[in-house]
């Protein structure tokens, strides 16, 4: 990870034995992820782990103190397998039951029929949490401290986050550039190293594939500062043309 | 997790910013698991985290006590911030250099004028570590103690798996049945609480989906006996017969 004096740092825990089962693939990562990035947040690590109340307290509170943000996923369901909300209060050490605005956002929400036990449970959580503000189906998601409670259906967190950009204070933006090579990494690993020791304010990756037959190497610059990613990647340049390596 | 006398669990670390940024979708979690699955392993944690030898030693130093199997993917190919192998040798205290054996499978796999430097990197690593065969591209995993060390692009480990399961001595085989309502979660949280504390050999999963403007819920009653798979599935569809909910 890229070092800058106004560094400003996340996490995620994904909560649900689906994604550990493989049944589900999470999708959630890299959208958190580039959201985070545009407000100068840096993803630093990712734990999936399952619906087990010891589990979910411990990972919270060893995750919340290492890192700026942390963002959870999954969980805050109606039904018996969502013990998100409760694992956070107990995390926390605070009273969980009905939190009152989210009982009476439910309450509007559903029709008076339709407002079962099973939705209620929804406005279940640490009763003194801040709320998030959901535009797609009604269930709020929380704040507590510095963890910050979503859901796990990506089209729902999605719609949630763009409510959330003003409580979470960034540094600088992490600015990027790629250029991908029609060639191997062995290729390349020795003048990359070199450039790479040259440009350390630079955070260079290297990522091979393997796509319909035809294989590549995508370098990926980043930085803080867009003036040290413009020279590293002439440098980058100068050599691919030198090794006379064709970019795509 | 299911709790079985003969449980055997594994957690997965993938090593690797371009996850983090967003960049990379990470499609190896769910292969390895369901491999696993099939050995009567069950994955009970993932972590991703960055390319930071400091951040390597720690986790894996930390994960390879909790579980009788880790898996690492990404960071062992030929260019500077292919960091897992070294990192490796530094958790366990190993020597870091060429390995005799994958030096000679790399030497055998490419040409005299081909096997540069870059590809010499890749047969270093902790020089008493097992080898993990690579029928894809050559260049082989390892193996330290309970940590089995893969790459990350996901054909490549996908070839990798076959050899290993040998190598693996799993538990009781989870097995588990689905169910897919054209419901919502709250209409069927009740009766499906009811049913979970009645069979608590049984893990029973309730995931809600938005596909294509469809909405529905699948449940998933997992467990190591069949038996009881099959009670549990019986009380399930007697309260969708008597709710009159549709089945998908």
């Amino acid at each position: 990870m890229i070092k800058t004096k106004q560094k400003v740092n996340a996490a995620i825990i994904i909560i649900g034995n689906e994604i550990l089962t493989g049944r589900t693939q999470d999708l959630n990562v890299a959208v958190i992820s580039k959201w985070l990035n545009d407000l100068g947040v840096q993803l630093e690590e990712v734990r999936i782990i399952p619906d087990i109340e010891k589990v979910i307290v411990t990972n919270v509170n060893n995750i919340k103190k290492k890192f700026n943000y942390v963002f959870t996923t999954g969980g805050i369901g109606p039904t018996h397998d969502d013990i998100t909300a409760k694992s956070i209060a107990k995390a926390f050490n605070l009273k969980y039951g009905y939190h009152k605005k989210a009982y009476s956002i439910l309450e509007k929400y559903y029709s008076k029929n339709d407002f079962t036990e099973g939705r209620k449970k929804m406005a279940m959580m640490p009763t003194k949490a801040s709320l998030i503000f959901n535009p797609s189906s009604g269930a709020p998601g929380f704040i507590v401290d510095n963890v910050y409670c979503l859901p796990g259906v990506p089209s729902i967190l999605k719609s949630m986050l763009d409510g959330l950009e003003d409580k979470i204070k960034g540094g600088k933006k992490i600015l990027n550039k790629t250029i991908t090579l029609k060639t191997v990494e062995s290729e390349i690993a020795e003048p990359l190293r070199k450039i790479q020791n040259k440009y350390k304010g630079t955070e260079i990756g290297s990522y091979p594939f393997f796509k319909q037959g035809k294989v590549g190497v995508s370098i990926v610059v980043r930085s803080t500062d867009k003036n040290l990613i413009f020279d590293c990647c002439k440098d980058i340049k100068d050599f691919i043309k030198e090794k006379k390596i064709e970019t795509i």
